[in-house]
């Protein structure tokens, strides 16, 4: 196997990358300027020893940087705290500015079908934090999926004696929708979840 | 800005890849298992070292195997000789095993509106091969576009003199496709290079 097949091959195990994009990335970076090659073999190789986690919510963070800066910027609602799945999630939601509190990245949902319970999530971590920290309400941003359901239903479970708050993001037609190509479990959602018009 | 911001930025760089994609794959990398990183990581960076263009054909060959694989292989067929725009159109070609003969890459088409003539390509070297080697047909496997039909015809041209024949790829409606959408154009060059029916 030629150098070419290998790196083929390695890009093709990439996510969403199938093996004629793989052939493509390969002979692009064949062809590009070799300065190029240079920082991204060395971006990729180091990222893991530069970007960690952050030791207070979970999400990624620069290796000098833990807590990172969104825990301990001090301009941030510290009374409500967002719970996500995955870290990646905290640049989806940072993205649209329409939230301003802290964060909490569970790193996935109870799924007993992939051997994950309660015990493999940082829901401990997330009850200490309650306890510890000035917050009245947790938004569970789970993806609204059975699993992500579950997994808010058992947070609101696990904090019930606390008394915060537990809210869990709104579920229906997306903005720009259209009902016809909506699912019925999505429009039964948005008539559960219908808002009042004033 | 963070080495995770600096790897997004590198990936969307790449052809086909945009900034949502690029997100997905760092995040990708920054959970995967170090040691795929370490090997991705040097294989895009000295890719370029050890695969080289072929000097005979033009394709690309690993450092030590020049000329390549198909140019020294003795069971294929001397006599046709197909004419590429890029290296990555060889392995195309050679995935659908329906040529047995040699290759030559001539690193794009003419395209004066890109500022691409002639002397740009590996015209002069085809000439050259061809005086040389026992070829009696070049097929010409540029793209079926305007850059690509001139391309064939001035390899006709710049050849007309040794005598060899000329071919062209054919083009017309994709197998498995339909009259109804193809464009004007294809279904004109289709009923012009109509084959009977025996």
């Amino acid at each position: 196997m030629t150098s070419l097949d290998e790196l083929i091959q390695a890009l093709a195990k990439l996510p969403g990358i199938g093996r004629k994009s793989a052939a493509r990335l390969a002979y692009h970076l064949l062809q590009t300027d070799q300065q190029f090659n240079t920082r991204l073999g060395k971006l990729i190789h180091s990222v893991q020893q530069k970007i960690i986690r952050c030791s207070r919510c979970g999400s990624f963070t620069e290796a000098g940087a833990d807590p990172c800066p969104i825990c301990t910027y001090p301009d941030r609602d510290r009374r409500s705290i967002c719970v996500v799945e995955h870290p990646q999630d905290v640049l989806t939601l940072e993205s649209t500015g329409a939230f301003n509190g802290l964060f909490h990245v569970l790193g996935g949902v109870i799924s007993p079908l992939d051997g994950i319970g309660p015990e493999q999530l940082s829901l401990g971590r997330l009850a200490d934090r309650i306890a510890e920290e000035s917050i009245q309400e947790v938004i569970v941003a789970t993806n609204p999926t059975e699993e992500g359901d579950t997994t808010a239903l058992y947070i609101a479970h696990l904090l019930k004696q606390t008394g915060v708050r537990i809210s869990r993001l709104a579920s229906g037609i997306p903005v720009g929708g259209d009902l016809e190509y909506a699912d019925r479990i999505t429009i039964a959602r948005s008539l559960r979840g219908r808002t009042i018009v004033d």
